[in-house]
């Protein structure tokens, strides 16, 4: 689940040992070799994930190798090695700092030794820019002045990158252009309260770009906490527009400028999103769904909707809204 | 229309020529030649502009040498050049990169061959900054570190350019300060649906900012599509602030941070805008007007109107809505 | 009040001085010394501040050598100097660019000359960054590519700056993070009316950040006007999110993405602050508040509460409101 192309993994570990760091306890196999971390939906037997409540229904049926859990109840008759922790996310955190411990924050250092040297002639490379030596910029493709592409991004062909921008942990198209001052897979808002402190969640996904695509100055795209942000093939995208990790963006979306999406939520495809509108994190909007400007959006949208407002609703309802006002005023008035 | 020292015109072509590059039927002089595209305002006998339903009014009085159209009654019995299209938008774009085919997507390739080697004493340059050879800087202006100037700019005496900004396409007065961040003359949001894929309509235009203004850090200010986008004198804008193509700005107005005018819109002189307001594309807003913070404004605004909400009404109304709201949570409990 | 580590100061100056070069009459010492500018809470007797209305409350225990005030009545008869004035902002600022001329404008010039050569080897800093020979970095801190540290900004221990970072008037804690495109120490938005043009308000404060602080890509932080913009210890702030000047955030706050904060206003601790909120200039937030995605905050919230709906409410109340007008439309179709 965790591309290693972008993040160095120092594990494996036995569960024994990932128990005692993290201070919890273990009901199963000390001995049991860990590779990686993962999600419930994703790991496999030799990757260890957690479970909350609201993952419960992924439990029988997840393939992981342990699961740490705060729930003692029933989960410890089955024949799985569970971690025993009274908060699941924060300790959950802590193993992907200790598989991860480098890329808890990511690093900004390079210097000219990290240079990327050598590019295909017909790649043009604007002076000052830094490419480092193990991304990848496809054949025909442009990079503005000032710009930073960081440690193991792909830039497909013919794809255009303006000035200022910066691109970490990403996977990008072909024929994709990122306007000026663009931040590409900036730091995922995700960390866990611990006691008066916050931890920080170690950022560990990519954000994966399709074909054809835009997006416009000054924007940011966070990559995955764990998986991707993704976005899909002809999305245009204006200028200050916010994506949070794992943002799921179909084909052929709209989005206007400076609109937010929060993490995790899911939008269809030929999606229309107006300016300045707000989208709660871990939703799901439909396919053909048009937002009016400046809507926030906090439940599920199925197919086909058009909504407005805030709380969202219908855009036939909402224009109501605004009749139903102007004619109590006016009956204020008259009495 | 468009500015040649900015964008390289590959013309003139021949009716003829134009009507086979975008499959579409000419009605008129074949061997007519057309030597620019513009708009059926300011179209003059040489050039070429586009006519749908909304700019019909214009067509009787316009100079244009030629129109594209999906309208063929009544049109075609007028001595005018007629290529008819079933989507006016699109060819329109088409014949627009035929003309400027390398301007159908900016380059932001420079290198030091390009960078501008000696200016006035009485400027200072930051060191890594590029300026390229064709811009022009005033005397006594001032440019940030990491700052791009790009081909053509033009800046007037005792500006201030921040670092990491990136101005293209763009004149700019005297006194101006430009901020931290801020991206001007940026790509215009302009693309037309073509099957399940969008075209770019190239953005030909520019920035025209007027004296002692200031722009606050991270606002993107897009270049006009055909035409200008223009802020006048005097204006006052906030950090992250987003104007779109073909924006006009009067004299003498203040836009706080995060606020959004969509492309085409007006705004006349003295208007005073909250933080985070929304503006609609190609609607007028007068003279002394003042828009409260996050209003969403959706139609024209008479001059001297204060006005608030969304969609938005006069301030007394707004806060009318308020009360009502109120009072009807009273009688909900009360019941 | 004034830190003369990042600002010049020209004075001292006498009163006589001072009110020839406004040209406001001069009630008290002609030869009294004013060495800076203050605020009337806390200027010394070598100060000189403004007094208008609202902090009339401050004059009689206020401590500063001398007023500029637009109120004749009441206060000529107590023994304090004054400089009547019709628009003591207006003459405040001319008085703040007669002490600190060079810093109406900060400069954003800088070359190799003043850059920081040599740096302690645990701190790593990219090629092509430019750090002040002024500035300090804390041990084992991490500097990006294309950032500007300005000149006197002090930056604690272990902490990590993004890459087209600007950063100036600042002083920054340990274990800060401040990522991708933030500026931080950017002009606060302060201005007169001046007849038909602006007056500069000289921005003369600084941003203090505390420890365990992050801040998000494209973000922005307005230093005080006079007096400091404050970031509490172990704040998480998102993306593209807006601090005016002399906004004061206690510890533990989140901020999500593209919220805005206006000028002098104070947060308390522990707040949790939903996307795209916006909040007026001048009021006070309690501490334990939590204000939903979307809120526009016009007014003082006392401690503990949970806010939501522009104008804000109680959130109990915004939720009332929708299902108010859902109750209102289905009553209007019935009948």
């Amino acid at each position: 689940m965790v591309d290693h192309s972008f993040y160095d993994n120092k594990g494996p570990f036995t569960l024994e040992c990932i128990s005692n760091k993290i201070g919890c306890d273990l009901h199963g196999d000390k001995n049991k070799i860990i590779k990686d971390i993962s999600t419930i939906e994703h790991a496999n037997s030799s990757e260890i994930c957690f479970l909350v409540n609201k993952y419960k229904e992924y439990f029988n049926k997840s393939k992981a190798g342990a699961f740490i859990t705060n729930d003692k109840e029933g989960l410890n008759e089955k024949k799985k090695n569970l971690i025993f922790s009274t908060n699941p996310h924060f300790d959950m955190a802590k193993v992907a700092s200790l598989f991860y411990p480098n890329t808890e924050y990511p690093s900004f250092f390079f210097s000219d030794k990290h240079k990327l040297k050598k590019v295909d002639r017909s790649i043009k490379v604007s002076d000052s820019s830094f490419i480092h030596k193990s991304a990848k910029i496809g054949e025909k493709s442009e990079i503005g002045y000032n710009t930073i592409i960081g440690p193991g991004v792909v830039i497909g062909r013919n794809s255009l990158i303006g000035d200022n921008v910066s691109i970490y942990f990403s996977l990008i198209g072909n024929n994709v252009k990122i306007y000026q001052g663009v931040k590409l897979g900036s730091e995922g808002f995700g960390f866990i309260m611990n006691k008066n402190n916050f931890k920080k969640i170690p950022q560990l996904g990519r954000v994966i770009v399709g074909n054809d695509v835009e997006i416009g100055a000054n924007s940011t795209v966070d990559r995955g906490s764990i998986g991707d942000t993704e976005i899909g093939d002809s999305c245009m995208i204006d200028n200050i527009v916010h994506l949070g990790h794992n943002v799921k963006l179909g084909n052929n979306c709209i989005i206007a400028a400076m609109t937010g999406i929060s993490g995790s939520t899911t939008i269809g495809n030929n999606v229309i999103i107006g300016g300045q509108v707000g989208i709660s994190g871990h939703i799901k909007i439909g396919n053909n769904v048009t937002i009016a400007a400046k809507t926030g959006v906090m439940k599920d949208i199925e197919d086909n909707n058009v909504i407005a407002g805030y709380p969202s609703e219908k855009i036939q309802d909402w224009h109501r809204n605004t009749i139903i006002l102007k004619n109590l005023r006016k009956y204020g008035k008259k009495k």
